[in-house]
């Protein structure tokens, strides 16, 4: 049997989708049995990411701690957490654990520097931008990058937490309005750095301007269990 | 927290991505903390189906009960399994677990009956026909059914098998001339009875004349979850 992918999942439920979707599109299979088995942890309670970092609201580590020991006992070999914001706490929960557990904004600033690509806005929770995940490594790889003013945030946050709440309609035209004025200001590409993002902009995923950094982490991931399974 | 729904799956993969996204949309939810906790152990490896029925193949059973332990263990609380075939095991399997357990052909059948659909075509593997799983029942409820000539039925399970193996314009072909045909002689409702097919048939599933049997499993285990939540 192939390794089994954990996915420390949940945050949110829709993204934890959309990553079990990609494990299998990018898995060559001709039937059933060929594909990768796959645990998920789908546990949408655990406490917001954003409202932690920027109000120092409930800490969601506990409970993803907790996911995480679930996914230990069910035997998950390797782990993926599909929310970029939940990576504020990801050197706590790799050092919690002695099974493989890939990083999402490393593997996504992996494949960024290694295509040589350069004025990419970040496209992602206002959580995840106060933190600097993506432009700390940005900047240590002389990557050009353009994190978005402070009103485009807001409208960024807004189109996120309107497809959580089941408005993807509103969500797309929202985070449109903020693509539009990035390009005219001279990015080129832009990270999906959320992973409600790929879904809000469904459809447009694939166009060669945007990053997936779901569909990176995903990529990462089958290609371990290729490379590890027997 | 809202009880945890747990999968049985990777009956297909694709189709334990279906109900996990059904039951995302079937849950009324502002935020992600509104959502249901759902674990999915998705093992494709899960031997064939339909091929231990009809050619006396590996029996899955063991290894679904693998499957079933490792929910149990991990906190599920009520036990959904969205593949129909796989429930010709179901007896043995609801009888091994102490959890709640929604028997798919059940839930359907029920919203055949209580809607008075008739003139109805199961599509489904030649497993799920073979052993009846949906006639006896609806024979018992008096509905009027048509199961597919052996040549359909051929066509139907190489639908389903293109579609398993990543052909999924090939599935649609396939299911598309059974289903014209179908319709010639007078059926008016088609029941999805294979958790492949509401993929291969998607844009098409929403329209009255198809029955989603993974749709009405997840709507029914979302009914559970609310009911039995604190």
């Amino acid at each position: 049997m192939k390794k089994i992918i954990g996915i420390l999942g949940g945050m949110g439920p829709a993204a934890t989708v959309d990553a079990m979707d990609k494990i299998i599109k990018n898995t060559p299979a001709n039937c059933d049995q060929e594909h990768i088995p796959v645990i998920a942890v789908s546990f949408p309670d655990i406490p917001d990411r954003t409202a932690s970092i920027l109000a120092g609201g409930e800490s969601p580590f506990n409970k993803m701690l907790a996911a995480l020991r679930i996914l230990e006992a069910a035997g998950a070999e390797c782990i993926i957490m599909p929310c970029n914001t939940a990576h504020y706490w990801y050197d706590e929960l790799k050092a919690s654990t002695k099974i493989p557990f890939l990083n999402i904004v490393e593997v996504t600033c992996n494949k960024i520097v290694s295509e040589g690509i350069n004025n990419v806005a970040i496209l992602a929770t206002t959580g995840t931008i106060k933190i600097g995940l993506y432009q700390d490594r940005l900047r240590k790889e002389n990557v050009n990058f353009v994190v978005p003013d402070d009103i485009q945030q807001r409208i960024i946050m807004e189109s996120i937490l309107a497809y959580k709440s089941g408005d993807g309609e509103k969500a797309y035209q929202l985070i449109e309005s903020v693509i539009t004025q990035l390009k005219h200001v001279g990015v080129e590409h832009f990270i999906m750095g959320c992973t409600e993002i790929p879904l809000i902009l469904s459809g447009c995923g694939d166009k060669k301007e945007y990053i997936d950094a779901t569909g990176e982490l995903v990529r990462k991931a089958v290609e371990w269990c290729y490379l590890s399974s027997d």
